[in-house]
Order: C-alpha cells, then sequence, then structure tokens
C-alpha cells in the first residue's frame, strides 16, 4: 500500500536537515509516481525547515520545484506514461470545485490548496512531503510536462521561481511596449528579467548595491536603476506599467511609487507582514497607481509559463549542489550567496 | 479686458468667508463665459479656505461643483453658445499635449492641471477663482454639457462627487455581474451608491455607524454591512470585487481587505496620507488583491458620467443654501451633518 523513500528532513526547528526514510502513498488512480532528479532550493524550504513562520509540523521534508521522471502510473491517468520528464511546484491538489479553482487559479482556492510540503493531503489526510527525496506521489492533475530541450536541472527553478514571477507579468500583460522594473535581484528577480526580456517588455532593473549591472543586463535587463540614488530614481519617475517587487523582507515601498506610469502597479511576490514605513496614499491617488500582491501561479498557467521557457529556451541560473551538501547551501542562502538558485541533484542520495 | 464679478472669499485661514469682488479676464477665443447658477460645497472647499494643506493662496474663492448657463461665448467655440446649461468641476485646465492629457486622463496632467481654484491660468498667470462667484469663464474643452432634464441643482455635485466615484467604477469595470462595496455614507459615498446600483452592480455599503441601513437602501445599497461587527464583516468575506473607499482621513484598511474576492481591488478616492496603521501584505499576495488611489476623473469621462446620469435620471442628494450661509454650512460639515451635499443657490448673491 505504501513505498518507503529516503530523502532529506528537518525533525524540529534546531535541527540541521539529515537523511529521513518515509511511507509514501502507492499511486491512487489519477496519481503519478516520480522518481526525481532535480529539486530546486526555495527560501521558503529554509523558513519551513527552522519554523519562522510558526506553522511547521515536524519531520518538515521540504522542496517544492521538482523535476523528475514518470515511473508509473494509476488506471486513470491519460496525460503521462512512464519515462516523460515532468516537473512538479508547490501545490499538489485543491479543492477544484471552487470559483477559483474552476478559474484555474487554484493557488487561490477557497479551501486552500494542498501544498507539497508541510500539508495535509486531502484524501488520506497523512503529511506531505516535498521534493528532497527520491520519489513523490502526485495526482495527474498537478503534475505539469517538462518541455523537450530544456535543461532539467535549469527547469526545477521555473516551477516556484519562475511561475511566481511570470504569474504577475501575465495578469499585469507585461509585453511588447511596456516598462517593467524588477526590484531585488535574486532567484525570483533573475527569472523576472528573463521572463520579462522574453516577453517583449522593456526591463530595468532595481537594485540597492552596485555592481550588478554586467550580470542584470546579461539576465535580460535593458536598464539597471540604483534605488540608493535619488538622480538615478527622479530619472525614471512615472516610468513603469508594471513593478515586480521580490524583495522578501519588509521594505519601504514609497521610493517605487513616483516610478510608477499612471495607472501603473507596484506587485509584491516576496514579502509576507506589514507594509511598514506606511505606504503613501498620495502617489497612488494622483496617478491612479495600485499596490498588489501575487502568489505562485495556477496548474495551466504554470504549463504555459514551462511551455514558454522552452520555446525561448529559459531556464534558471543555478548551482548545483549534493543532497548532502543542503545545510552549507542554507547558510549560503541566507547571506544571498547564490547566482541564483541552489538546485539539488537527487542522483546524490545513492552516493 | 476684464470683468468684475462678485463672489465670496476666504482672505486668510482664519477668517470666516465674506463677500470679495475679483475681476476674471475677459473671454479668449476658445472660452465660453457661465452665469452660475449652483455651485456644490466640497470638503476640498473648506481645506482649502483653511490652508489644511498648506498650499493655500489667499483670497481663496473656493467651488469647483458648478452649474450655469452659457452667457457668452469666443470666436472660436463650437460647442456651446448662449443659453446652454452647463458644467465645470475640478479642472479649468491642462497641458493638452501629454500622454495622460491625449488619453482623456487630465486629472494626471504630467505638468499638472490647472484646478478650478487655489491655481494659476496657464497663460496669463492670473489666479484661479472658483464657483462662488456669480460668472466663471472657461476654456471649451473643460466646459461639461448638462444632459436636457437633469436638475441643475443636484447636479452640481456630479462635477466633483460624481465623477470621483464614476472613475474608479469605470476603470475597474463595475457592472452587471459584479460586487461592488463602498465604505463610508457622505458626499462621495451617496453618488457611488447610486452610480454603482445603477451599473449594475450589486451594491453593499460598509459603514461604522448603525442607522444608516434605510437610506443606504433607498440610495442604491442591496446590503449594508456594520463594519465593526465581527460577524457581519466575516459573512461578507471573498464577496467584492471593488471597494470604493471615500473615508477623507486616516483609517484602517486591514479589515476591509479580506471581503475583496480573489483579484479584487480597494480604491481610496477620498484619503491623502500615510495608510496608518500598516497595510498588511499577506492578504493581497494570497489573493492577487490591490490597494489602490483614483482622482476625479477625465473631462470625456465626466461628459460620459453626466450623460449616464441624465440617462438614469441621477442627481446628488442635497440640501440649497443661499450664499450668505456658507460658513454654518462647513460647520455642518465638519459633523458630517448634511444629506448629503450643500448646494449653494447663486441667486442669493443678489439678495
Amino acid at each position: 500500500m505504501t513505498m518507503n523513500v529516503r530523502g532529506y528532513a528537518a525533525q524540529s526547528a534546531k535541527d540541521a536537515l539529515a537523511p529521513f526514510r518515509f511511507e509514501r502513498r502507492d499511486a491512487r488512480a489519477d496519481d503519478v509516481v516520480i522518481e526525481i532528479l532535480y529539486c530546486g532550493v526555495c527560501h521558503s524550504d529554509l523558513h519551513t525547515a527552522r519554523n519562522d513562520w510558526g506553522d511547521s509540523v515536524y519531520p518538515v521534508v521540504p522542496g517544492h520545484e521538482v523535476i523528475g521522471r514518470v515511473a508509473s502510473v494509476g488506471a486513470q491517468v491519460s496525460r503521462f506514461k512512464a519515462g516523460d520528464h515532468v516537473g512538479v511546484g508547490c501545490m499538489v491538489d485543491s479543492c477544484r470545485q471552487c470559483d477559483p479553482c474552476r478559474q484555474g487559479l487554484e493557488q487561490y482556492c477557497a479551501q486552500f490548496p494542498t501544498l507539497t510540503y508541510n500539508a495535509r493531503d486531502r484524501h488520506d489526510h497523512r503529511p506531505t512531503y516535498g521534493g528532497y527525496s527520491e520519489r513523490i506521489v502526485v495526482s495527474e492533475q498537478f503534475v505539469l510536462k517538462l518541455p523537450d530541450g530544456l535543461d532539467p536541472a535549469g527547469a526545477a527553478p521555473l516551477l516556484c521561481a519562475g511561475i511566481t514571477t511570470w504569474s504577475p507579468l501575465r495578469h499585469w500583460k507585461a509585453g511588447k511596449g511596456s516598462k517593467v522594473a524588477v526590484v531585488g535581484l535574486g532567484g525570483l528577480g533573475h527569472m523576472a528579467l528573463k521572463l520579462a526580456n522574453a516577453l517583449g517588455a522593456e526591463v530595468t532593473l532595481f537594485t540597492r548595491s552596485p555592481g550588478k549591472e554586467a550580470d542584470a543586463i546579461r539576465l535580460g535587463a535593458h536598464h539597471v536603476v540604483l534605488s540608493t540614488d535619488a538622480v538615478q530614481m527622479e530619472s525614471v519617475a512615472g516610468q513603469f506599467d508594471l513593478i515586480i517587487d521580490t524583495v522578501p523582507y519588509v521594505h519601504d515601498l514609497n521610493p517605487y511609487l513616483p516610478t510608477l506610469s499612471i495607472s501603473g502597479t507596484l506587485v509584491l511576490v516576496g514579502y509576507l507582514g506589514p507594509l511598514d514605513p506606511f505606504v503613501n496614499s498620495v502617489p497612488l491617488i494622483m496617478g491612479r497607481k495600485s499596490v498588489a500582491g501575487s502568489l505562485i501561479g495556477g496548474i495551466a498557467e504554470t504549463q504555459e509559463m514551462l511551455d514558454f521557457c522552452g520555446q525561448h529556451g529559459i531556464t534558471s541560473d543555478i548551482e548545483i549542489i549534493k543532497m548532502q551538501e543542503i545545510n552549507a547551501a542554507y547558510e549560503r542562502m541566507l547571506k544571498s550567496d547564490v547566482k541564483y538558485r541552489f538546485v539539488i541533484d537527487m542522483a546524490s542520495l545513492n552516493a
């Protein structure tokens, strides 16, 4: 009825990640059993492993940027077969009944989607364990096709960092003729540059630290603006139809609002919490501007993004690590010492 | 070269409004000379008269909800003739060259529009004086046609309170099938109820004080929610595609954000300043929600709104006062003791 699986887990907020054996369900009729090849390392993994958000249930097996190969499928699965290359992102299920789910917005499921880890399966109520493991079992509806020709390791971060920036770019209609700015150059920010550029937008990176110009341009930025330089900020007043703000900690939004165009929108994708210092409504009202938020993306939209990346040859810039190196990788990630995403080669579990 | 005009002005932040004689320019080729019949009384009038925003230049003749009759027109004026009933709102000019102006968004003119009072004419640099006066001279492009059959006194507040709520209702596509909530039942709020209802939306009033139900329903609300009642607030979680927030002072937006639907927007139209307490980004991100602002509306859009009001017989609920009663009216307005707008009968200047 179950399969025994090897992975890495945190056993408490204080413990480093360490080898862990656990059971996964055998495939239900609609399930795909996936042999995991690569798993990207997201900041959320670290936050959950360490209970930074206070909602962790141990053991925690992190990982929601999963690329693998189909090992087997349940009887009712029609879209996948053994040997297919596939992806799994932040969600493995949702209620599938509510308005958001029926609109393909499973991330906003009225019953809350089933997260890939640190959640409970909607049917058997067993804990969900993520991609830091050799296999995962996921309902077909939440499995993505990996386009041919896309490097599987570099594609892993598309499942979270990619879709998290793609969804607002699409919802707010970035494309030819639009001007997009990106705040922050990390895992999300570097994907936002690549995707906005490939969509045809004119792309600017806002950064607080000099020295990122060359990398930003290589990744797809047409311009780099030092957000600590008042003259540079003034020079882009009223420019941007859309700002994708990827900064994952509390920060002042007010300097960016004057750089939005009339009816422009600043979208937060990285920071959850109070907008401190106070956002001033004057620039909002005087230019019909918006401050918004956006959470990952829906399943159909994720497939659209992967297909787009396949057509444009877009993957994440990654550094491949072994599973055994995860704790050191977390320490480096905390210092932003990664360009731009760690990806675990899951073959290392056999080492 | 000029005409002598009677009106009411504040001579300083401390002075009550009092009779004032001043010069207006003779009509330029594109000007319309308007004999003022009625002028609505907006909170902005009071704030400017008392220098609450620190930018008042005295004497201040307030008034930007003007309805009048065309007395004469300049040589190049083609759309108006003597005897026409017309309106003038918050703007009397703009640069007419920038992108916003060319898009009909004169309120967001890159050079800032010329306000109807407490500003300077773009050509002769003389102060602008508002509608608390017997005549006004305005370029044809900023004069609105009053539809036949609309009560001229009740129509006056449409020029500010009406368009300020109409513009976001239209921009965010309120109509049949959409759910709109309005925060606050004052001059703006009561117009928002009427307009959203006439557009076909399902309309809810949020209010902090019980006892407004009957009036709200009469004005167009289908539901009234007491925003201080947690149970009532919970019952409308996830409901509203659009919230028009007309509250003119600092207030907590956080209780309203959970009542927005996925991808919903809360639009501030009344309060300029820091959003204190901090807006929490969690509901924004977890539902792709936005906090936005909106400022009056463009000239073409104002005409659209007036025409719509003509078709639907919509005017403001007003209390007509004499010009000599303006200072007492300000005191009552500060106590929200008006249902829902004071309008000055300018014939009283002759009393």
